[in-house]
């Protein structure tokens, strides 16, 4: 890539074009990563993923990230990590927007492969 | 890793403990790459990385990253991709808080392995 196609992102423009929850949208791409940002609004369902692990970033509003023994509630500036394999559940009271980090095989609904919720072949932003 | 393990970062709170400049702490890990922080004040050096793309995310203030054809100025919410060889040097006329995602392979002056801004076996906070 040349210098002059390197663009700065302003996240609040991306979150703007977003008008659903839970339909991650890419935008960005390295070293075989993906930065992913998503709306969440609602509960998600449980789910894991087998090979990657996850992270989440709130940018705005709240989300309480579910785990089978505690919840983490995430205010915008806080992140956490979730490693490969471990049961999760996002659950967004309030209209969330999450930036993600993770490989670019990741699929939102992990171990569920055809949820209604599953989201492939993401748009990007 | 077990769930109760798992924690939710507070980048502010992190962002307080660093005193320094231009001294990447790590404050997660996922997939390979690393999640890090650094207060930027001043000009950086030039450099390129050989085989890593780097992601810059302001969190507070801002810098320019100076392109060899253009300069980004970087806002909090704004962040950029670096792809791997383009040569690329920070500088931030007032301090900035910035978060970065790369290999963890990455050192932070590139292919300048011995600059006196060089840093190695990085803290985690």
């Amino acid at each position: 890539m040349k210098s002059e196609e390197i663009e700065k992102v302003n996240l609040a423009d991306k979150f703007n074009l977003i008008k659903d929850h839970w339909n991650p949208r890419i935008v960005g791409e390295l070293n075989g990563q993906q930065v992913k940002i998503a709306k969440f609004l609602g509960p998600f369902e449980w789910h894991h993923h087998e090979h990657e692990d996850e992270f989440f970033l709130v940018v705005k509003g709240q989300f309480e990230l579910h785990l089978r023994d505690k919840v983490l509630t995430l205010n915008p500036g806080e992140f956490t990590i979730v490693p490969r394999g471990v049961e999760h559940k996002p659950v967004a009271n309030e209209e969330a927007e999450v930036l993600m980090f993770e490989p670019a095989s990741t699929v939102n609904t992990g171990n569920l492969q055809h949820s209604e919720r599953t989201r492939t072949n993401l748009e990007k932003l």
